[in-house]
């Protein structure tokens, strides 16, 4: 046994050290969209780093200068990758100015290579923060880029990035070394006062139209709400009343007719609304953002 | 001859036994768009499977909850793809509700993970059905997501393509054998009757708004009709008709002038209606579906 | 010494030999959109002439036909991608008739496999021609595609672009050598005359709404204006003057009030025009195309 009990010792020592070890893998996020060449210049600058990498995409459709949005889409995504995936995140409405370029090792082992303006935000909040180093854009950057002043993402991000990702640099070497903080975003976290919570609707499930908020399943089940149960649910932006309706939870949208309200606890775990195949945004303008609250009650 | 009849015949078990064994490739299709992390995750959650697995996307635009057209883009693209290779289709408006998971191997060595709903219509009747198994949820699920009723895409569909594309799984271990059929949508098939021809009209070729048919060009053929020959087209939705002229068939649109109406053979070798630089769905409001009727007389 | 300079001339030779090696990385653009499977068919044709490909996107936005768009994201991007890639653009109004489908080997090593019908307009004038081949489709065509006239895109260009890229052809062997010269679309160059600068518009940054112009920083150097200085700006399209205003050149947006003009030097290091987070296109009705002329003066 004692052998035994050292070599998995031994395992997940190893499995630790591992779990921050760059994998090859790059994630792209931004907000170029995808009509002009902009995440293709990306991609192929990481390829001139190292053939060998492996180039995958989160989306580029955030909204333009949607720190926010970008925030969020990481918050979903990110650990659904091994540890050890670089993740390039640029939106990025101050380029050029002051905010610092950073790189976020997460307690979790994935790496986020952005600006730091609020796009760590949730991330931060979610997985932790492991360490944090500012880029230095003296060795980090693309040769004969210094005249351009615009394309970070390309040359400054993904360069770094790859660099990371291909083990061209340790992540000693990104740069110095900053206090474990992020720039954040304020919002209305999900808490419980009585039979009431409240929380924020950081999004939509945009293709269908759902609400998504930040409460997990956890907070609706200590006020007692089962599947099947009908709640009051309450939407307001600042402080106006947007939605005010009592609908029934439900495991799976078959359970109701076509058209009907449902609450419902998404993919993440958090509690959602939707319209049975319609879209509950449209038809009740109802948004997302930092300053939606959503209330719940029995 | 004995001894290379012999080493043909060796050859040819072994291509067919071949045909069959997974090449690590795994195709992506959806109706989750790309606005959002939910295709990045399933990649993600491949990735964890094996990071050496080959990640590509067939589309991600099926309108939400199309099956038909889910159907009809595995139709147009499976063969294109290397025998052994896994697609994954996730269009599943039912989702959480009484329809199998399967996937299914078809006669010339494709697999497809995909919700039984219809999803598999013309795959199955194109390219025939070897095997078909019911996907076992107990073994092929990503560990901790028990909790979570609807990101099947995800937590079963591409976590099972992953396990099958990187041989983690035989084919065998998916799960239980079914009888080999399929839920299937109801259309015109392709049809002649003397020197008329009568079949629908799957879908549009969406980025020109050109019409495609079913009708393969081999019953064009039959009823005597050549390249430069003019054709009556009739197009009805119901019984009401929507499109009625005559057309001259061509092998290339610069054949006629801008703004013509021609018919043509697509690149899947069928019986297609466009205008030369223009939108003919568009002008005639003509669409697509089970629904959609098309008769070409000469 | 002498030893030491024999070593360099080998690497250096061997460097220019190896610029020019297909390196397995193929890259698609084109005019399909990705809501069919086009896109995807191309690659599945791609990874059945080799698995080992790496297969990338450029864009699959380029509006219907346009073929001067098509070649500005070529000159925008193929640099960016290591010598030895190989890019497939299909972007093919006149396809079937009489163009040419030819590979050109730019003097930069990248190879472009299009319709010679405008495209290569730019890379030609950028990088240089150090060689270009008509494909000849009786070799490089996909085996019983000859029945389909309409797509190219898979059968010949992606078909030729991978075996190419994969080294099962030589460049030799996609098909005999043309003359040093491309079908070209004509547009205003860049050109100063006293303190005045002359261009055109190719292209909008479309995500942002931007206007970049033709006009190298360089030149707005000669005419002796610094970051900080107010300039004139004229846009006109035919001979209609669609902008005349006065703005000033920024490093970055931060530098002035949300809703200002603004000029700047874009990520290629061309002069560019925008409104800080603002749509300045959809502001001022200003779009781009051979037909589009700008002036700057101090």
């Amino acid at each position: 046994m004692h052998t035994v009990y050292r070599f998995f010792l031994l395992i997940s020592l190893f499995s630790a050290k591992w779990a921050q070890a760059q994998n090859g893998i790059v994630v792209f996020q931004s907000d170029f969209g995808l009509k002009d060449g902009a995440v293709s210049a990306m991609k192929g600058v990481a390829l001139g780093v190292s053939p060998s990498l492996k180039l995958f995409d989160l989306t580029h459709e955030i909204p333009a200068y949607n720190i926010w949005e970008a925030a969020y889409r990481l918050h979903q995504t990110v650990t659904y990758y091994p540890a050890g995936t670089v993740f390039v995140s640029v939106c990025d409405p101050g380029v050029g100015t002051e905010r610092r370029s950073v790189v976020l090792l997460t307690k979790s082992g994935h790496y986020i290579v952005t600006p730091d303006n609020g796009t760590l935000t949730l991330v931060a909040e979610d997985l932790g923060i492991k360490e944090i180093r500012q880029i230095d854009e003296a060795v980090n950057r693309r040769r004969n880029s210094g005249a351009s002043y615009t394309f970070h993402g390309r040359d400054v991000y993904a360069y770094t990035a790859a660099r990371l990702a291909a083990h061209v640099i340790t992540f000693a070497k990104v740069g110095p070394k900053l206090p474990n903080n992020v720039v954040r975003i304020l919002y209305q976290k999900a808490e419980r006062s009585g039979n009431v919570v409240k929380g924020n609707i950081p999004i939509l499930d945009i293709q269908y139209g759902n609400a998504w908020s930040n409460i997990p399943k956890s907070l609706i089940d200590q006020i007692g709400v089962k599947v099947g149960d009908k709640i009051r649910v309450q939407i307001s932006r600042s402080d106006q009343t947007v939605y005010d309706k009592s609908i029934r939870l439900v495991n799976t949208f078959g359970e109701v007719p076509l058209g009907d309200d449902v609450a419902y606890i998404n993919s993440l775990l958090n509690f959602s609304i939707a319209i049975n195949q319609e879209n509950f945004s449209e038809k009740y303008k109802v948004a997302s953002g930092p300053e939606w609250l959503i209330t719940v009650s029995k």
